[in-house]
């Protein structure tokens, strides 16, 4: 039983990866990065990219709005002028928890790709399944909180290997926290070394124009690389 | 294709709910009350167990603890001297993002289910995936911390509609937020309209009297019912 279901997996993994490929091909050709974006719920995902997406010199930002249901997120972030298209994952059963390559797929239809230079999409709040599946990103960034304590490196291991950044929010409240950033960041290490970390809080500002310089550096990389 | 992968979802649901009645009627036999525990990543669960599992008049508590990978909060919880299974969902692929009646069904024999009345699962941390399977429990409760935001009611409607009590925590935080508890409430009546709630702060011990009372009426309830 445990064969079969590991060959199952591995074989979802493939098609995946081959709907991946696809995707890639299709921002490629039209000259659009993409930003795989993850985070537990409520770690801060869509206010950090309302402190960016309008304010990169010179880059056309589009975004991708992974949801189980509704469309608070692309709400607010259409307000700041921005193309957003929203996909919901709750057809099938109970909602699925993560986006994957086909879900993705389905929406580059709806995407003005000819009139973006980076397109960020927000995956559904979940540390696990959504570090499984690539959706043919260029780049997979994640966000962790440090209201969620310091041990979230060493219990969601593979989300904080998968992603090249990781962006530590809401060190406003670090004076109200019992929390070692030392720990987070030694943890971090554990399970990724030296994979690039930007301290910052979405609220106040601060770090921000860090993260907005690393993603003028992904665009950068992209152009080279193409 | 489309078709087809919802009767895949559904024989599989049904296949759990099989393996959790099985479980169920175990747990009854011993004369255990089981707990879902279930939130999102770092909302608190681990120190909300350690406000009560040692401190129940007259309740013998065991805990099984599910992670992807790991065994931190098992071993914090283990210091408190109760008897505490660790579950890894790691094998596989990159982990399962949530506990199945299957995988409880194999942790049973290494639980001192004649040694304890109440049992509490603690989930993986995630807000989709582990409100659709049921383990065999007699009640889901569910961790929602004001650091997460208002919108989750809203964003993850099936976790709070499958549990019958919904916790909110760390509201010692309330003075440092933009958070408006009335509006997180009001969210939540409109999911799970009236679902019992109760405000508390793991950190300060302010409510956790109101969720020792919880455990000790769903104990009560589960003895007139057997």
């Amino acid at each position: 039983m445990h064969r079969t279901k590991v060959t199952v997996v591995e074989e979802a993994l493939d098609a995946n990866n081959t709907i991946a490929g696809a995707n890639r091909a299709d921002f490629d050709r039209a000259g659009v990065t993409v930003i795989n974006f993850m985070s537990a719920p409520g770690a801060g995902k869509t206010t950090l990219l309302e402190r960016v997406v309008a304010s990169l010199p010179g880059v056309r930002v589009g975004v991708l709005e992974g949801d189980v249901q509704g469309s608070l997120d692309a709400d607010r972030l259409a307000s700041l002028h921005v193309p957003v298209v929203q996909l919901n994952t709750d057809c099938g059963f109970g909602g699925e928890c993560h986006l994957d390559a086909n879900m993705v797929r389905s929406a580059i239809p709806a995407l003005p790709l000819d009139e973006i230079d980076l397109l960020i999409v927000e995956n559904v709040g979940n540390l696990v399944c959504p570090a499984e599946f690539r959706i043919g990103e260029d780049a997979r960034v994640m966000v962790t909180a440090v209201t969620e304590g310091e041990d979230k490196p060493l219990k969601y291991p593979l989300m904080f290997r998968a992603c090249e950044l990781v962006l530590v929010n809401k060190i406003d409240l670090l004076p109200h926290l019992e929390f070692d950033l030392e720990s987070l960041l030694y943890n971090i290490d554990q399970v990724h070394p030296d994979v690039e970390r930007i301290i910052l809080s979405a609220r106040t500002g601060e770090g921000v124009d860090a993260w907005r310089e690393w993603l003028l550096g992904i665009l950068a990389r992209d152009e080279v690389a193409a």
